[in-house]
């Protein structure tokens, strides 16, 4: 995806307890989130009161092949696939991430940003523990491990109760348990399923779509703040006393998620077309047709065409080979990058008055480009649509958008944008609109919505801290 | 797309002349026209007049890297990307395939089937000529050669006069020329461009969606026994006399071309669309919402939705990871391959009266288990609607479903077929809808419809032509 | 062996009839003669009456993997291992070669320059052959087939009767027959062999190391201008009659052949130990020690120890896991191709007065950088003898080393030699020392000496056989 | 090298300070080491007050590629080449293997083995520290950091006078330092050079052939006990107050080290002729040649043939190919592990009355299949000479035959031994001829020569060294 503009969640993770195939099972469940992370994926299994790991650089298919598989064999594993953040794509970020003590193992996989990681980092350096990676994962183990002389139980609690912040940890020992863990604002999705048919094999995931491919049933969410160790004795909730707002990212709705996916309660799917529903009502336009920008926009779009009758079309079609590596056109090919990915049909669209709906704009070097091959075209006018608000802030809580200078939202008004973008009118979804139309009710208590308004429900720094107080 | 059962076609082919980076505008345009092969990829390209080739075994990203496109310097060349058929999926057949003779060298790609080209090996090899690969092209080339001694464009007249069947060849000349040929019938797409804004730059293409890549202007299609040779003069046009009825592949429109190109003089996405408004009158049928099994579907999906107002729907969500090597699932995960590609939504579907729409049936075995699928998932009923009429035969030029065996549709009758895929109605768009929705005028006079008929324009053996003969 | 500046052989042959694991035991004999060529290896196998071929660019062991043995299950097969020839160093250059014809296929592996190969192509081409290579083995399959007319073995004899220059054949039909063909002067070794303990289970190879791996039994070389044809009745032996002087290539003793082969009847290591006691007597130096540069003028070396009683000593070591491509050095590291590969022993050589044995100087750079390198080591006095006699003319039977400006020995004196290599003293054995050594009986009437006299056995160009004809 | 029954060394280390292209010297000098390690390589540079990394499975070569090289830019670098021992042939045992602190890095590389690691590691996790692999060097990085409180030079003293065993570490700070320890025993060899010509740039090496390819000169070797800093103010030489015997490994002499290199003051090359005079002297025979097993006993082979005045001769010629991973052959190719590696020749060796001179004999089974072979093709006679005593004990210091089991000299009397090896007389150089031709004076107290007489100079196991204080 090499052209895209879209901002990218960092992780996906995926646990399974009991299961003869525990490794093959985390291979699918990887497969099935691999839209949360494309740079490296990682197994780790118990074996023999061990933990054997495999990682690589890549997408799931390309890490790992059957000879790995067949030694990764055990009856627990946990599963994970990440996407790169700036320049430090290396294998040895790659997780899930492994320690010994004692004769015992313990393995991590995590999705989130620990925003006080570097504090507890600190304080642990000055106890003499020594780091091998930069991840806020490894923090994590260093504190369980400290705390191990109360307990393994009481380990977790007083660990997990230590890290601020946005994590849904999937955890791994080298006794065979899988535990779950989300953080107690409950950031990003995790869920908890069972096998079909199964006794006591238990399964987690950062999304329905991966307990689908594995035919195992949803149960529940695990809750914010909650600790769901799975061992032979079935399943046990931990739930540290922790006083915490509830803070769903609601850009998992928008983009994240995959739409054949439950969270926070509700199908993605059918949220993204309510979003289209309200920008209907919200920002109508008279046009010949409504389409989407493959593949972001297209349920917000369904929507609207439902809300607005007006006919649904797909004017640009996508390249479905596209997303691999290929050679970069010369300097005389104008905005290849646009057209390799796609191409908009012209008996379609000359002529015509459209209305495109895409789910965010984040850098509008893309939408820009898109938009001037439309009227190349012969598009008579371009209306477009955006299913949230404008992205104003940058998010702490691992999605990677994180410096204002790249959100050009943050810089200029609509109308600034509606020029800068050359369109005929822009219209951003509200956020009472964005909240009201997932579903949830008192969706205000509900949601982080930083990226929007720039109220950060978890101070994630001391000095920045300021410029969000001041927005509460 | 390892778990897909639909039919394939051979090939794709592009040409270019004049351009001072002729093999990156092939690499580009073979890019486009990747959906017509997957398996092998190559690049010719006239240096110091000779040739120098490059392919492989792989997407056309795979095989190409930068070292090797400028090591293909040069101002003419052909691509070629192939679908494998069976067993035969070797390098050696991979092409452009390159001969050379008295200090020349002549290089060809192709797109169709040769039905008497064992005919034509035969004599050759009586007179000791020799072969190295099972491919008609290569048959094609010695006739060039031996008529070469009437002098360059009277053998190409004379040699392609002597073949029989679908060809669509670009043929590239250590002098640089390049050309492209069509069969009398016109089986298979190749159009003609020019390099916008150039003096004397030219594609040929199998569909325009390459030109629109590499920001060619679409000029005309090629014409059914036309030779069109490009060199440093321009463009002339040879015609020899042949009788031939206009034989379109009607199966392109359905299934094989992309959406965003024009063929036979008709854009595929409107006529998808057609067929689907057609299907709506000819097979109306209440219900809550109609979906295409992604992707295939979706343009005669939109066109059905338009027609019957029924909301259209995305109700499975296709994993776009998916078409990549994977490890294969135990046995006890059941009905994997489905899975893995296509999520159906349990929100949007349970409790509905569906209308799915498909653009062809090959051996019914994967919409059978979708179907099973959406049972399962509580769909109430569940309503099929065929793009086409019932594939019946084989075809004999160039698609890869060449036995009646794995025609489902050749053993069972509609109502046998229905049943047999757990549906709750099936029904096949007519002929008679099928063409009139083409958009072309008298289109009884234009298209090959063999697969469906039996009637083959064209005879393909001395044998087998009599079971033609009595179903005209 | 990138840093060497010696000559190279072409390519190495092998051929099995009647194993049931024809191919592995190719794979052997290849793994064998490995030091025959290293660009690229192929092995061509009977199956089902047509003939499976897998080739590609590398040594034996990277070319071929479990899976692709076990796909050339067969019979009958032969292998080829090739030397790269400048920039032409391409898959397609790659052999075996196969050509079908007729129902039936025939694969050549070669070694050795057909010299009028360029007359016999342009003949064929005005008949209208064409061609896909620029090996001239496919111009020797292009004459079999078109004699075929005359029957198989009358084809043979014809075909090869056509042939100037070196060549042997290993021939493989796709009946299952194995035919080794060496030309009438007898340039190239080409040996015969039985399995150990089989009925009719035949070997061809190159050399005899070839036949000690795969435990057969040698019966006998080649005869120059005979044909070897293995089929289910056993061998039987056809002798065109053409009328050549026996002219064994002399440098495969000096250089080519493994030291453990037996060629031409006599021991390669035995050879060359001679040519070192040789050495001794015509150009005696008293001195500390005797060495050679690793690895080649090693058993030279010990023939000159034994008859001089001067001690051997391993005064430069080499490092055996140079060969493999490795990073560049920069410039400021003098002399690094000579150092990685060969480090001289200070404890051993400062001080001391050398003779160092070398079976060969091309182009003299190595060898001046080692000497200097030994200098600076402090040696007191280097001594030079070379077991065979200057380079002077190139060779156009087969080896590489074909303009004369790249000998230079070509263009300077022995002294002015010795004094370019900074050498104390510099001798070469005389060219009567060199082939009376052999242990050949009347040598002179055995041998191609033409690198070293410019006699050339074969007018391998009307233009250019001048020059050979007054040296004569 | 898989046909080896040969023990093997675990690394090889090499550090440098001060250069503009630290890491293509640390490339260049693992080249070098290569013998000592072929599992995996890797490279650590101070970059910006950080270390970066890159390692790899594999030869030096195959883990590098400029690429990697150009992203190591830094001035002082450390570099470390690893054998596989039993099972753990994994990415994640590589070294250097780095660990961050309180903003600074510290990466170490290790060549020995630490004997009372499993104890410190103990104590360790009992205050907390956690640890991610299994090697004894990150025990050492622990203890570094635990006592950074005492500042860096003291923490160093301390925590290597905690270390027990064998140790030669080359570590690097994130403040460029490059520092290289050895043991107080000083097992393993460890030397010192500067780069010619330069003012500040130093480098450390297992081996001294490592720094004649970089172009070091040799200053001396590390001394037991010695830490030796090297940094922005030259060299400092720390030396820890521990009393401790002098114990090189004699095996390093025999077998490990490269010829060209001189190791605790002694050139290799030079020590294993003595070892071969000595037994020439000890155990003479009349015979008709003297020659190795290449490539081992050549050295010993040329001072066995000095001393008694028997001709020597390479009888078995090494494939120089063989080393590379190859498809296995089939049961009924006996022997082939041996064959392929080595070829008899027949020529040289039929009728003859032979000895060959080994440098060691592990588990005895190649041997035994060589001498088999040899006498199948007519040897007359098979003395054997061994240039060392008869193994009996495992190695604790970083060798990796450590069972007894697979020691046959331990079960068995050098007649049983001779009887089934097959020979005609067996011998064995005695210790004392061994120690005394290393000419180092008062060898007794020099070196270790635990595996020939379990005398272990440093207690490994507090139940093991029981049996070791009885042999005493």
């Amino acid at each position: 995806m090499i052209y895209s503009e879209k901002p990218r969640e960092a992780c996906g993770v995926f646990g399974i307890y009991g299961h003869p195939e525990a490794a093959k099972m985390s291979y699918f469940g990887m497969y099935a989130l691999q839209h949360r992370g494309q740079e490296s994926a990682g197994i780790a299994v118990t074996q023999n009161k061990s933990i054997v790991t495999h990682k690589g650089m890549g997408l799931v298919p390309d890490v790992f092949d059957m000879a790995q598989m067949d030694e990764l064999e055990g009856k627990s594993a946990i599963g994970h696939v990440r996407y790169s953040t700036t320049g430090s794509s290396i294998l040895s970020n790659a997780q899930p991430f492994v320690v010994h003590h004692k004769q015992k193992s313990y393995a991590v996989a995590h999705n989130g940003n620990i925003v006080n990681s570097h504090i507890l980092k600190k304080e642990l350096e000055e106890s003499g523990s020594i780091f091998q990676t930069t991840m806020d994962s490894e923090v994590f183990l260093h504190l369980l491990i400290k705390n191990l002389k109360y307990g393994f139980e009481e380990s977790l609690v007083r660990s997990v109760s230590m890290l601020k912040g946005a994590f849904s940890f999937v955890l791994l020992t080298s006794q065979g348990e899988v535990i779950g863990i989300k953080d107690p604002n409950g950031f990003r999705p995790l869920c908890l399923g069972k096998m079909n048919g199964s006794e006591n094999q238990y399964v987690l995931a950062s999304e329905t779509c991966a307990l689908d491919l594995v035919q195992a049933e949803f149960i529940r969410s695990v809750e914010p703040g909650e600790i769901v160790i799975i061992g032979k004795d079935g399943i046990r909730s931990l739930k540290p006393k922790v006083q915490a707002k509830r803070s769903f990212c609601v850009f998992e709705f928008i983009y994240f998620a995959r739409p054949d996916s439950t969270i926070f309660g509700q199908n993605v799917y059918l949220t993204r077309k309510a979003h289209g529903r309200r920008l209907a009502q919200e920002a109508p336009v008279d046009a010949d047709l409504v389409m989407p920008f493959p593949d972001s926009g297209v349920y917000a779009a369904l929507g609207y065409s439902e809300a607005s009758g007006i006919p649904f079309e797909m004017g640009m079609i996508r390249n479905h080979y596209v997303g691999r590596t290929f050679i970069q056109p010369t300097q005389s090919m104008r905005d290849f990058g646009v057209r390799v990915k796609l191409n908009p049909i012209r008996e379609v669209l000359k002529g015509k008055e459209i209305i495109i709906i895409e789910d965010s704009i984040i850098r509008g070097t893309t939408v820009k480009t898109r938009v001037k091959a439309l009227r190349e075209l012969g598009v008579k006018r371009v209306h477009l649509r955006v299913s949230g608000p404008p992205h104003r802030f940058p998010c702490h809580y691992g999605i990677d958008f994180s410096t204002k200078g790249e959100l050009i939202a943050a810089s200029k008004t609509v109308e600034e944008l509606r020029d800068f973008l050359g369109l005929d009118t822009l219209y951003y979804l509200s956020l009472e609109g964005l909240l009201e139309s997932t579903g949830i009710k008192n969706p205000e208590s509900h949601f982080c919505k930083a990226c929007f308004d720039g109220c950060y429900p978890v101070d994630f720094d001391e000095n920045m801290s300021k410029d969000c107080l001041e927005r509460r």
